[in-house]
């Protein structure tokens, strides 16, 4: 193992039912106007908005809305919501979403207080250094953001889509409601597998040699539960059983634990999924479902070992030689990301071959900016990208 | 997956030679005058005292010490240390040591800012509304204590151990430098597996029926990751590696996290060992060699599809009906803790038939205690505890 430091003081709220105890969570953490950030109609359609909003006024919290949070969320967005979070003085922020939702949250949550542009944060050009608290409904599992200091923004006009972390933005509490989940329609319940395995396998797969049968251990475990969650939903989206376990595992698949101690590792797949979606705007997980598979092709030319130990340990395939074992594995996986419901080729995001280049020359650039490493130039990436075209 | 709400702030700081960075961690923490708790000799024979004491002295954090907890950590140990850090002033408490002195810790930093005495929230007489901040170095892993809010402390006339778990008790954070554990003998390497795998095992094994597949993932991996490392360490006692990965696997296998979700379980075997432990001061996990594979003897009765699981997850049995399966699996587990090197008899840990009686009505009134179940009689536990006479 190599030397860490971990830090997750982000208290998680799980059963059904406990949408309808928020507002006294947020009174509880010392709030008592917030701004109430959400997306699209969803939450006004399922019953969440209600439930919240009552939670809320009944706990004597008041609160202001920021609505219309897209997926990739947008600077424009945040920069509205910052304005509007100073203009009502508000003392936290509450996202009742998914992964976009709260990402933008957090944006907002560290632009409040800073005295630069929120960008230069996602350009490395300054470290927020306080935010306002962040409390959680989860109403999409997916990208890990309720439990771990992230946050990912697409500029509109460059459509660079550039990530934060910094131990500011670990949300205060988080709730769990598997029973908000019961009207995630079956598209989105396979990105969030897509996106969730993605966060589990890409540190499992690009670390260094070395003994961590406990990461090893944490990440089969997270994989398995994934996909025995992600098959039963879509065999009964009613099984509230299976979208708890779905939620307690994307979370589980993204706060950082699990990779934690395996020293250095790289966001290979995202770093090449993100120039996708934020051109396209093709739902992450399904970028993920098709640039990551191809990633692992191209990959299993020097990691072999790793990828065959994900075939054996993720997919169960039963091959001695690893060259083989990895082709089989990644086979599998795809034929599996297929089943489900996702994307499996570049023209299913209705991309077409003369597009790659444009995706490449960010993907390039974010390879840098991330530290992907020096062999992802535009070239290389295009290369990854057209292996399922 | 059933409700539950999680919360585990400690700072876990890993590596080797972190030990040394005890001073800075204390001061940033802000702690300026800690009581150092210790137990025997060991941390000043091989070298951690000097280590962390110099770190403190660097770092103008002032010290008292308090050393000589034993293993089974004595209520008069946790009294003289409250005495010693009320007439100290102490604003924290650092414990250099395993399970005993970080829990013997944990009641010092409870008891000081107490009206009633200390022994009231181990009876559940009070419940702890406050504590002083608690920082731990540690050099043994094995019991979670590091990551965990909880303390177990046997009373010395009566030798009841009894525990008290409150989420003001957890660690601001804690050391895990691997370095530190390359002293740990054979046997306590032994003990400590034995604890840590009971640990991850009692709610996998005890928890209602249902889908868990992040929960069961967890378990099966950490204990698979404590087997290799301590198979590891015991054939190089000088492979850090292992020491690190089993310092690792110990702290997830009790931090609260693999078993959150699963509902209602019981800490069965340990509820049996702990009037054994706090009887005839056998160490903890060489008891829990011994009454472990007994209860579940016991239990297969009943929970045989459970320990079936456990068999084929974590032992490897290959074997189609359940009773067979469970049967085979405590053989394989029972043969490789004697391998390791723990007693697996009563006998070997001192124990005459003729005192079984005592040690089984301290395991009935412990069972009443904790909710164990009222299955647990004094008669059952007797029984139980005979089973590897």
């Amino acid at each position: 193992m190599r030397p860490f430091t971990y830090c997750n003081p982000t208290k998680i709220c799980f059963g059904s039912g406990t949408a309808g105890t928020v507002g006294a969570e947020v009174a509880a953490a010392g709030m008592r106007n917030v701004l109430l950030v959400y997306g699209k109609s969803s939450i006004k359609r399922n019953g969440v908005y209600d439930a919240v909003t009552a939670s809320l006024k009944a706990a004597g919290v008041a609160w202001t809305e920021w609505p219309g949070v897209s997926a990739n969320p947008l600077l424009s967005q945040v920069q509205g919501g910052i304005a509007l979070a100073r203009e009502a003085k508000v003392d936290g922020i509450l996202a009742v979403g998914g992964g976009s939702v709260i990402d933008a949250s957090k944006a907002i949550a560290m632009g409040v207080p800073a005295a630069c542009d929120v960008w230069d944060f996602y350009m490395g050009a300054a470290a927020p250094q306080a935010a306002l608290p962040v409390a959680v409904v989860l109403t999409l599992p997916a990208t890990g953001s309720e439990m771990n200091g992230g946050t990912v923004v697409t500029h509109d006009e460059t459509r660079e889509k550039r990530a934060v972390i910094n131990p500011t933005l670990h949300p205060r509490f988080s709730i769990l409601d598997p029973e908000v989940t019961r009207s995630v329609p079956p598209d989105y319940v396979a990105y969030s597998a897509s996106d969730a395995i993605s966060h589990t396998i890409e540190s499992y797969l690009t670390r260094a040699p070395g003994f961590f049968p406990v990461q090893d251990g944490y990440a089969e475990g997270v994989v398995r539960a994934i996909m025995a969650a992600t098959e039963r939903i879509l065999a009964d989206p009613g099984d509230v059983e299976a979208r708890g376990a779905m939620m307690w595992a994307a979370t589980l698949a993204w706060n950082f634990l699990g990779s934690s101690g395996v020293g250095a590792w790289v966001t290979a797949a995202h770093t090449l999924e993100h120039p996708l979606s934020g051109l396209f705007d093709v739902a992450h997980g399904a970028g993920l479902a098709v640039v990551g598979p191809a990633w692992m092709v191209w990959e299993s030319r020097r990691r072999t070992d790793r990828i065959a130990a994900f075939a054996r340990r993720m997919m169960d395939v039963r091959i001695d030689d690893d060259a083989a074992a990895a082709a089989e594995g990644i086979a599998r996986f795809r034929a599996w990301l297929k089943k489900i419901g996702n994307p499996v080729t570049l023209g299913e995001c209705g991309v077409t071959p003369g597009q790659i280049p444009e995706i490449a020359r960010h993907a390039a650039i974010l390879a840098k900016a991330w530290g992907t490493g020096e062999e992802y130039t535009a070239e290389v990436c295009a290369e990854i990208l057209g292996v399922f075209m």
